[in-house]
């Protein structure tokens, strides 16, 4: 067993299994506490609930309760693991959840016999949350489970592999496409992988500005003569024309968004983009092209991967936990695109700040400012939670005032 | 607002709403710590309970993790509140279970459109649990709940309402037959009240040997010609005769349970009863019959009630702590009917023991000894953690071992 495996397995064995405990977070010492927390005390709370349901936010978690929920059906990059092997996942969700944003969350593995059966499950559990986080839920079936979900339940419902990833994407991709001199607006886009996340990033730029979007997959390039469209990305599709593969996209776009396979990208497609391109290779854990073979083909490109050991990673850490706490703190009914952007946007903006001591210190860096190596910030960058969850509880805020 | 009303709201409200919080169990202070509890050192542990279910019991919260469970039908003594107005409940049973036993808790609060429904939400999430304690669900949907659940699910589901009650009041009454001179085994026992509690009370006293049991409901005495028996009760209705009331069968009973309403035990019918009897007066929170009224009637009577602020209080924390402890700490697949059996003697056996100076000084007391006023262990004796869950694993091992 190599050091990683059995650094990994022990830290989830010992000296307990598993990653979280559930504490009270009120005195429970004496009789006395407890008979606040349990009878005859608690029933003033319930009755006080049961006359307006909105109190629940007043006297219970529900207000600062999140579900992690998964089907279990794509874990990571290990593919459908079902639901009770996800769990090592979820808890590790719940941690990064609480450490990064202070949101407690439950970790809920559901093993439904049907689609159908699986949103009933989640509808009829919601009223104990206060969001439900959907996460490694395999497509197309996410597609339809978040959008009913949304439909039915009063509590913003976000499904991470989708959405959180182009909230990151859209930060990062805004800053490196200034600093190669492009604009969203007019940048040749090409995005090879049309899955959860590869649909939901192109939907999300061409919300805040990109007009010239293709998608590739196994098949080829996503045109509107192809008969295996589906909801989810049928409005991504271009018109038919003669161009059909990656090679033949590739000449002259200015970017590269791989949410795809290891090496599906070759030095000599590489070669063939504009000049000073944009390269998120994304795949995990192993980048469509490593950033060493990249940066030897050709010197002007700027690239981010998933990796923590390379420049710019395309972290979802850096989302969902301050995209949560801005939806708790305004009571949003939903996660809107408008607060995605401006999770998206204010991560843009702290990139472009200088970096404070303790960050660099965390990271063992002298120093490090905006530029190639940096176009998005640091996870351990505590600056995140009041700028990025600020920006996204106004935006709901702006919202619920109309 | 009198003072119990405003320091229950204060206390669940401030400094944050609710009584829970969920916290990383493991260290998560740097990256090195977040590529352990998430990726890429997570997949290590998930490829690992892929290959081998069983090691979700290793390396996740599973196996100390118990779902309480409603659907807010029967909530404290305050009826239909609904599964929202439930919580505060729910999340008081979970300090209860973290604070006595050691135990993680999520509280889930239902909302389902049919008993089938909720069946299906159950099993479908229990993958993530390690016990399921289905909490303040009316009768007689209670029944078909647990029962089916304990029949699809391979953890154990115990219906706190039914069962928890009855492990404390069989481990009392025992004491209190011993003290008053009588045996379960020819005590004439009458029950008002045959709901889920008192079915579930009057069974297990049958199974540790009681003879002659009379249960008396809103209608009268249960025997075999009514027709409005159901699977639940029709086992515990005696054959018909010329008894149809409380009254006609109070005369020369040994002991009355009373899992019914304020005041439904008149004085002039606890005359009627044998010499030296034992009344259990459970109605929360203003009892059959209040213990000065009762001692003023007649002076040869042994009480017991749900109140704190009297002496002997069947209090289901007694039980359900434990129960769960040693069912989890056995990795037992149900709580088994000999499992509640070997928690009411170790409850009864304790309560026979001297007590320690720790336990007298939770309670303020200079002295405590087995008698008419101390028949089952008070709720802070610390040695109840080990002596009934201990009993409760050793007899889901002997099982296990057959």
């Amino acid at each position: 067993m190599d050091d990683l495996k059995k650094r990994a397995l022990d830290y989830h064995e010992f000296p307990k299994p598993g990653k979280l405990s559930v504490e009270s977070s009120k005195p429970c010492a004496t009789q006395d506490d407890l008979s606040l927390a349990y009878t005859p005390g608690v029933a003033v709370p319930v009755r006080e609930i049961n006359r307006d349901p909105s109190l629940a936010y007043k006297y219970t978690n529900k207000g600062n309760l999140v579900a992690v929920i998964t089907d279990g059906t794509a874990v990571l990059g290990l593919g459908n693991m079902g639901p009770l092997a996800s769990k090592p996942v979820m808890e590790g969700k719940a941690v990064l959840f609480k450490h990064f944003a202070g949101i407690d969350v439950f970790d809920i593995e559901v093993n439904a016999p049907t689609i159908e059966a699986f949103i009933e499950t989640v509808v009829n559990i919601a009223p104990t949350f206060g969001g439900i986080n959907l996460e490694d839920i395999a497509a197309p079936h996410c597609f339809r489970i978040e959008n009913e979900l949304r439909a039915r339940l009063d509590i913003p419902v976000f499904h991470d592999d989708q959405h959180g990833t182009a909230v990151i994407v859209a930060a990062a991709l805004s800053n490196a496409l200034e600093l190669q001199g492009k604009t969203l607006a007019t940048a040749k886009i090409v995005f090879l992988g049309a899955g959860a996340a590869g649909c939901s990033c192109a939907r999300l730029l061409k919300l805040m500005g990109a007009t010239n979007i293709t998608m590739v997959d196994k098949s080829g390039v996503l045109d509107t003569s192809r008969v295996d469209l589906h909801d989810n990305n049928r409005h991504l599709a271009v018109a038919p024309s003669a161009a059909k593969t990656l090679a033949d996209v590739m000449p002259n776009a200015d970017v590269f968004i791989g949410v795809s396979a290891a090496n599906a990208l070759s030095p000599e497609l590489l070669k063939l983009m504009a000049p000073k391109p944009v390269v998120f290779a994304l795949a995990n854990p192993d980048p469509e092209i490593l950033p060493s073979l990249a940066h030897a083909v050709r010197d002007d490109i700027l690239m981010a991967t998933g990796r923590s050991d390379f420049p710019n990673q395309v972290n979802n850490a850096l989302c969902f936990p301050y995209l949560f706490r801005g939806a708790l703190d305004a009571k949003a009914k939903q996660i809107t695109d408008e607060m995605q952007i401006a999770a998206a946007r204010a991560l843009a903006a702290l990139a472009r700040e200088p970096v404070p001591e303790d960050v660099l210190a965390a990271y063992n860096l002298t120093s490090l400012s905006f530029g190639k190596d940096y176009i998005i910030p640091k996870p351990f960058d505590k600056r995140l939670l009041s700028r990025v969850s600020g920006a996204v509880a106004d935006a709901a805020r702006l919202q619920q005032s109309k």
